[in-house]
């Protein structure tokens, strides 16, 4: 596979990277309708873990079936489906080689009361089930925040260690973060920079919304204003905080909702210059067939 | 031993697993009087540990010694018999190969006032012993929950790479559930799911109750209905949950009752699509003639 | 050494046990005056550490010289002498063969407010040391239990591997338990039955008292009733929770007290047929003449 | 390289360290246009984990952009680099020797309430990035202050085993102490102190201020009194408490402020015997015209 | 080197530990102007951990420099010199071999309001730095005794494997013990009996005071009367609680006092048979001239 300009230069920012992670980095590039243009959208079944079965898979009672997922993503065309272990077993040696998969090595659910996850992987795990990523959510700000760093710093060594790429969802919330603050544009920034100094390669996080949330950061973006009203704007205020656009940044599609929105949203990514889309229930919750038009539409949007 | 087409499609649900851990699932699969139909019996034996000796075996005192228990599983003809360390060291060497064992790795008591429970015993012990499998208590919703699931993730890698099988007691507990919500039928199925997003090979949950208990679930259940009030759409709901009837899930008989009561529980499971029953004070405490009878009884449903 | 045919009856009772963990039991059982009678006196000095020295060793100097112990026991013909590292340091290779010894790994002290205990010595110690047997404290009901079990459990798995016996003193306490049903009959043989569970070669209780406490027992006990009045019956429900007697289990001496009473205490042990006494201050703290005199008395009711 | 007469004063009195920690010492005190004083200049860069990227960077946004940061700190001729671990990544094979960098291995961030930090690196990550030191934070008097100091411990033993210098950020904060005990006199020389005892190579302080802040302090400072209003005798007693002056030890530059502030403390530093200045927000917020301009009258200062 | 009748005594009750333990053991017995006398002085230098720097050399600022420790403990004849990593490190190149050296593995400080120590050191650390011995502080009745004694245990049986000796300092304090608790007589002989109970070679303590604190001793205490008004009586009731004098026992000396009184109590461990005395600031605190004459004033009591 011949690698193209785009790939080669975001391989170049990851220059303290051994091979065979740069090597699982190409392949998520490279691969799908997207494959070679630096834009990713990545199927991510993480949601009957966070919110159990019935809400997640009822409204496609399909995608109770874990092959289910492995073909949808590789039949949109996608570049990765990432998900729990159990998920990932159940497919991992029927579509081998077919999509590169993220692990999620990490889970919450609705019946805690804390803010922190299980760690329910293993980067042995990974590497048996033929992943080309791990995938570590933390939660900047909860108590556990430092545990949860902790836990990926430990992980994230041992799959650089053995080749793998690593993908961080940065997802802030805590004592100090009312629902707004935990998307305001500062937190959403200030969540993937963190992430890209704990050395992911891949982070996602969610789309910034119009406010500036924490006290202490108000006067620098009053001096130095981020136009917040202009979802263009914020998506390059994070692009920037990932070292200045040289690490890749993915933005989750939140909950359900309609095409246009999530078009819109797309829209502003790309001319952001943001790396792209991670769609879950946008995705799966829909008929195989509105699925696949949605994902296509997306896809279109990003090779514009 | 020819593995019947029913046991060769089951096993490969379990794509992603060793041959050992395969050929341990065939054992239990193709044991006892139900062997090679895909249905279970599994006699449990942790009641000792749960609610104390006399609580447990006074009804019927020649359970206090453990080989009683593995005579009983192999007369009675089921597919694997379940205990803690010492029960099962006590019987390991005399019954060899006379039945698949399950090595129970954690263990509460009624002493205790949390919703947790002790490690006692290691997959080094399970192999010593030459069991086929490690079981493992989650309590999903328990403030121990996250330290549990990490308990059981470490535990089973060992136990898969080993070559064991993997089976998972998934029983919700936690300040966020009052007692109907531990059974109510979204919380089961939610646990089932969970367990099988971890990895089990087994899942052990009790017989879901007609309650949805989550109050962020209950839009979901009234737009996509289950009929609660229909055991059998219960049970179906609960297979679906385990990936859509691909991961094995039997059904825990919980307190000692009635013939009747405990099978037309059976029958609901059976044709739910359920795997089978774990059955435990409904067996060994009803005199051996009783239990054997019984035990036929909910044989022959699984056999119809 | 030939064993009697009471010792090989015993040894068949621990069958998944490797050939050296049954001949350390086999050295215990096979010491001193009861040797291969299957009953035992062991000599335990963990006072000092839970009382302090002079509430221990005041009443008679000599024993602050842990080879006054080692002497004791061994001019008594007891089957073993259990103590902490420093005590067994002091005087294992002087004595070196001429009694089993157990290392008792954890201890607690009377300046702590936790009912937890300190481990304070590691199978190695035991192995370096020549010691036939660890010994470990639990206390079932504490908010540490599960703690405890679990570093019991290491301790007993790591031991066992390497040929030695396991020794566990189970002691109730905790928030559930006022001072009354520490010692309950219900709790003392729920207490033995956990210790089976978790593999214990030995058990440890103190005699049970004439009272139920477990709220949730008491049903159980008012239908298959134990003649709670008669200490015979007592011990031999306690008996029975060890596997049917299927364990060796003795049982402490407690406070200092008169001859008569204990002989009364070992008379009704024997009858019920316990495996003997472990029987500390009642023996260290009377004079060497006194101390050798009753442990005699002791050792003819075991031998009669 | 010809070591300078005072590069290997500094460096016997390391007289217990390895050729390779020693080596990399010499690295540290021979680059850059100090380089062979004695005297150093430290670029750091943890702000963005510390406060946020815009907080950070937005004064001046080629920050943005990890390899600014080498760029500056080798145009600056500094002594060495430290950032966390995503930063160093960014760089370390395009700047691979041309200045040496030390791997900060744990961060905090404004999104925590806790006096704690999470460890994000380790000694194998500053191995194969090349680095030449690790940086660690201590907060003395926190509530963590002995967890963090056994992080350090572990951390320090290995780098130190490997070869690598050990650079000791010593910042107390806790409930002992207000605002200004943080920065207080006997609280900085204590800071100092313990940095050294537990090992350190490089201790940075912050500038004390003219308080005496620990109550049972009072009255040794009273006996044995410090100019506490002198800036020269403050900076001489915090090089006196890091063994006599035979540790290095440098000390930040904090919040930006004015180059004559800067340069006040700068030669106050100088003429109390210290090692030099570590300066971030200071540099690298200003312009990179203004910031080198800047690092050079610095530079001058200790030159001189 | 010809080892005197009294120091082979002494090693005779350490007739567990290996020879290298010994050889150790006997290397500070030796040593200097007590050499071969079974009496000892040693020099420890932990008060600019525990009380900062200015409060332990402020009043003689030679101390500052770790070489002046060696020097004095070399200079005045000590049996050894104990000391925190940093302090160690900073000499034992250049006094290898003159003069045995204790690494103190755990330091605590003023900054902290928790009873507990952080470790700082390691056995390896010892065993680079040529140390003859590790030492360790535990706190008996914190709230942290458990786990201070279960770091003991673990870094003393790494230290006995590798051949080196084991000091523990025993220094009761807790939510059990006013002020004047923390030194009575009965929690001094306590605290000294668990150091040898956890394998302690050389046991330090406080000099115990005339009173009983543990109200559950004091019926002991009036049994089997001490005179606690006699400092003899006393410092003879502590070595009777180190194994009836088979263990090794040095008291501490305490704030800074006169001469007399030092004198008058070291004359009173000398005739109770106490081995000798653990002198910081009452050495270091005076001018080199003065401790030098005290110093040699306490080795002629011990010589006497």
């Amino acid at each position: 596979m011949q690698l193209t300009p785009k790939v080669k230069e975001i391989l170049s920012w990851y220059e303290s990277d051994n091979p065979g992670t740069k090597a699982n980095l190409a392949r998520i590039l490279m691969e799908g309708k997207l494959g070679g243009t630096g834009k990713m959208v990545i199927l991510p079944v993480d949601q009957g873990f966070e919110h159990g079965p019935a809400r997640s898979f009822a409204p496609n009672p399909a995608g109770y079936d874990p092959r289910y997922m492995f073909e949808l993503a590789i039949e949109a065309g996608l570049n990765a489906y990432a998900a729990p272990l159990g998920m990932i077993e159940a497919g991992a040696a029927t579509y081998a080689g077919a999509i590169p998969t993220i692990l999620k090595l990490n889970s919450s659910n609705s019946l805690s009361t804390t803010k922190d996850q299980a760690v329910t992987g293993s980067v042995a795990d990974a590497l048996r089930l033929g992943c080309s990523a791990i995938g570590f959510t933390i939660y900047p700000s909860s108590e556990y925040q430092f545990e949860m760093m902790e836990e990926l710093r430990e992980l994230a060594e041992e799959a650089k260690a053995a080749g793998l790429a690593v993908v961080v969802w940065s997802y802030p919330r805590g004592p100090m973060l009312d629902k707004a603050g935990e998307t305001a544009l500062d937190i959403c920034a200030y969540a993937a920079h963190m992430a890209a100094l704990i050395g992911a390669h891949i982070i996602k996080v969610k789309p910034p919304t119009a406010t500036i949330s924490l006290e202490a950061a108000k006067s620098t973006y009053e001096k130095y204003p981020v136009d917040v009203n202009d979802p263009v704007a914020r998506f390059k205020h994070v692009v920037q905080a990932c070292f200045g656009g040289r690490r890749l940044v993915v933005f989750s599609g939140g909950e359900a909702k309609g095409n246009d929105a999530i078009l819109n949203e797309v829209k502003a990514i790309h001319a952001a210059g943001g790396n792209g889309s991670i769609m879950g229930r946008n995705a799966f919750q829909r008929s195989r067939q509105d699925a696949l038009a949605l994902l296509e539409s997306i896809i279109s949007v990003y090779r514009s």
